[in-house]
């Protein structure tokens, strides 16, 4: 059977003294992410035709954000940059195909302080579930040296930690052989679990598993010290796919069942919240790791229109949903066009520890304290953060393009589209639709595929958040650009030279539960009941939940 | 001075006995009709900077519609079809530049009922301000034949019988020269009152006159007949305008200031409606006449990626941003994807009358009923509208494409940009952004600038909202494309062949307040205080008002 830390008795590492309980000033934090969901693709970001779901019901309850960008447009080094506050590129979570593989050698280095690293320090308990994509293994098939319960989780339960592809299709909609046992593994904690993996409860284990870790932090420690979640969706990822009980509940499609199947879980992660008293205490945020991988047509995702997609520096592939909840302290219903940065969360939740920090040095970091905005207590001038901290657009190892206030300023761009592959699954993703020679390069970026802009394209995103203007040159536009130089260059400046963690192979490393055959099935736990419970007629709650309603529910 | 007839007397044309007094059953109707608004333009549409406004919380408090249709892509087509119920080929208001020009010797046909006409049979009072654009004169330049006293409203206050264009700009912004007299005049009732007009208080003006055909209602004949009032704003055509109160309270520039200015007076409309105690009572729908002119780049509008825009048969052309409004009896909150046509509406409305039409004949209708559907009481399956009333797309007098269910089939296709005409202008709307060689040609739809398409492309809109990917042809698009046929065969042969309105030319129906100089301002009545009192923070109200808030303001 499974063993799994869940009680986690005496914390070492931090000064028992400081340790605060949770409260409203001192949350517990919990953070959704969504994988490759796009800005367009729930209803209250405008989606034309997506199912009003829970997703939106948060949105509603709490804080949606119109311009929050992603450390960087692909998964890896997105992750890298929440997961410690710092740009990709200080990390080395750059090279090779931008991605971890599940034979890479490399994973966040250690000298990097994650969130979970900080968090326990200042005497979280901490946990997640889900895709993890900062790598595996480093000498052998089974060290698990870059797993999460080596980079500060106490808890780990059902996980990915590489991520799911289409090679994992165990419908044979997308995949016309059997799973790729070398891609497609789950663990629970470091032990492999199932090779290759299956979608059909995916879902409710992981709930199963959050609500494992929730029951045991009432029950134990609660009253004595807040938690630090991470709920890492597998979902919207290629292969999509939905459980039988979500399957046709959206009219889009396999791709709006996966998210209202996420959905489902999200209203499930509120609502346990709620039912255990500790809604106020929790702070939630709701967030995709970059843009959605519009190559993939219907099964893509949506933009809202914004130009680009996952892999690209313009909008499309760093812009992305983002919701906050904390009822009570963060406001209801509002909406905030501040310019926000995923990499904000590490300083923000840094900087409401009163305990010190004796392990690691705190590298440099890249974000910024957002805590007002995010509460709505900001007294401060629209677009204050947009020229507090600036957004720095890499792909892969070229810096492309930066965001100061409300202008982008564009040095180099990909190509969305060029003919560089055959894929024979296109037929299927893009029937009749997006050519085959229209598939994407931006994933590896290569130096010869980008065009240089000089001057560098100037673009008002405020006015123009589609880039399709750029702006005249003239003394304004003069002037950012020189502004932007500057603070370019100290950000050159800053980087300390550091090893590409991407794209340094060894297949040896490539995860496998009983080899030769790398088949097993060991997930027998019981599951959590799935019971969809929001509408699925395209009509949202006849009334949107005001915050006063909401409190009466929690009081 | 300006003699309006406010007090109307005794009602004519209707028995007494089955008038029957304002109910929530039986409401007084009023129209917001936005011009040139692009379905991706309001916060609650999606649109990434435009402040939240009076238009969201109307959506807010009541229902939007993602999937609602306007009768043509053009301004007088539209309008047309909205007004009476029926395509535009119907009617014949097709030809020429697609629009009435001021010395147009067409307008809507005698032989058409319009909305008001209808209404006033059945005992409504009825009254409009603002953008009318179906026809003025027939015969001279004061005739007035085609003019909205003589098409059904007992009250018309200030009013554009034209629109408003670049060349009425009177700051000099968009346009070099003295504004265009022979093209920007401003009505009252049947007579100019300010020529060339001026935009400083329009808004402020066409508000006022809507509060004093409210309170002669309020005073006179509330207790016993409803009324209907079409509210038709100048915003956000071109030439955009914001009054000094509302320039730069929008970080989107004048396009978002103009939306803001609107704004305003959509929340006076709804608060004046609260404050006499009678928003139970009144059934109020806010649209846009069809999608942005997305030509004219930042000032031009958002259709939220929606492909195409104003007059081009592409979704962006069509799909209309759509609100209904009526505490009580229209559901707070509510989102729905049901397929709509502006056209429905005066079917809708229809039905809800007992009283005899003992008028003109009423002609072939091309709406449906939409009452359940606006009140959120339909039991139908989701999609059931879209099924039971296709919507048809012209282009001038090319039929186009058919939304049948969620399937769309384009036999044709306008392209959407085409260098055909040279624009002085086109630097400062589009500065280094869309070029010279992009300026559209749809607005014509000359025949040999359409793309016929053989087979037809079928979209389906429900998964592919922004018409990329064609489907494969296959059983299915061939059972779509099959009853389409019969449905445009049976479509074709309904039409009977009625004269051209559109392009029949006489310089000498020009207005002209004095000739030969055309000029005069004898706008001087007092007026309507503007106090913006929504947020410009970027923040909406703290809370979304719920339903149970709505009524106890009400109550």
């Amino acid at each position: 059977m499974l063993t799994v830390l869940i009680s986690l008795g005496l914390m070492t590492s931090t000064s028992a003294r400081c340790v605060r309980p949770p409260s409203p000033e001192h949350p517990n934090i919990l953070i959704l992410m969504i994988d490759d969901l796009g800005y367009g693709d729930i209803a209250s970001y405008g989606h034309p035709t997506q199912e009003y779901t829970e997703v939106d019901r948060m949105a509603a309850e709490g804080t949606r954000f119109t311009q929050a960008y992603s450390a960087d447009s692909m998964c890896s080094p997105s992750r890298a940059g929440f997961m410690t506050g710092r740009l990709p590129i200080r990390l080395g979570v750059v090279g090779g195909r931008r991605v971890f593989l599940p034979y890479d050698i490399g994973g966040l280095p250690k000298e990097e302080t994650t969130m979970a690293e900080m968090l326990k320090q200042a005497g979280y308990v901490t946990g997640m579930v889900g895709k993890w994509h900062l790598g595996i293994n480093e000498k052998n098939s089974s060290d698990g040296a870059h797993l999460p319960s080596r980079r500060g989780f106490d808890f780990v339960g059902v996980n990915l930690p590489f991520t799911n592809v289409w090679q994992c299709d165990t419908n044979r909609e997308f995949y016309n052989d059997e799973p790729d046992t070398s891609m497609c593994f789950l663990y629970d904690g470091d032990e492999i679990v199932q090779q290759p993996m299956q979608f059909e409860h995916m879902t409710e284990n992981l709930m199963h598993d959050w609500k494992r870790f929730l029951k045991a932090r009432i029950r134990e420690d609660q009253h004595e010290r807040p938690f630090f979640f991470y709920f890492s969706f597998p979902q919207v990822h290629s292969t999509q796919f939905a459980s039988k009980k979500f399957r046709g509940t959206s009219v889009r499609g396999i791709y709006g069942d996966s998210i209202n199947e996420m959905s489902w879980a999200v209203g499930q992660v509120l609502d346990s919240l709620i039912d255990n008293g500790i809604a106020q205490n929790t702070l939630v945020i709701l967030m995709s790791d970059h843009g959605p991988h519009v190559e993939l047509c219907l099964n893509g995702g949506s933009t809202a229109g914004l130009k680009g997609g996952k892999s690209n520096s313009y909008e499309g592939g760093f812009r992305i949903p983002f919701i906050a909840w904390q009822p009570g302290t963060v406001r209801a219903g509002r909406v905030s066009h501040e310019v926000l940065s995923s990499m904000d969360l590490y300083k923000t939740f840094r900087d409401i520890q009163k305990c010190p920090f004796d392990g690691k040095p705190q590298l440099p970091l890249d974000g910024t304290n957002i805590l007002q905005e995010l509460q709505g207590d900001s007294k401060e001038d629209a677009g204050y953060l947009g020229e507090r901290r600036p957004i720095i657009y890499y792909c892969n190892s070229h810096l492309m393009a930066i965001r100061l206030g409300n202008y982008k300023i564009h040095y180099k761009t990909s190509p969305i589209f060029l003919n560089s592959t055959v894929d024979p699954q296109l037929d299927i993703l893009c029937p009749n639709g997006k050519p085959k020679k229209d598939w994407y390069v931006s994933q590896w970026c290569p130096e010869e595929s980008l065009k240089k802009h000089s001057p560098p394209l100037v673009f008002d995103l405020i006015r123009d958040p589609y880039e399709l203007y750029p702006l005249q040159n003239n003394d304004e536009t003069n002037r950012v650009r020189l502004k932007a130089t500057d603070i370019l260059i100290e950000h050159k400046h800053s980087l300390v030279p550091v090893p590409n963690q991407l794209g340094k192979f060894d297949k040896k490393l490539t995860p496998c539960c009983n080899p030769p055959d790398c088949r097993c099935d060991k997930l027998n736990r019981p599951r959590q009941s799935m019971k969809p419970k929001f509408h699925y007629n395209l009509i949202p709650p006849m009334e949107s939940t005001s915050e006063l309603e909401l409190m009466e529910r929690l009081l």
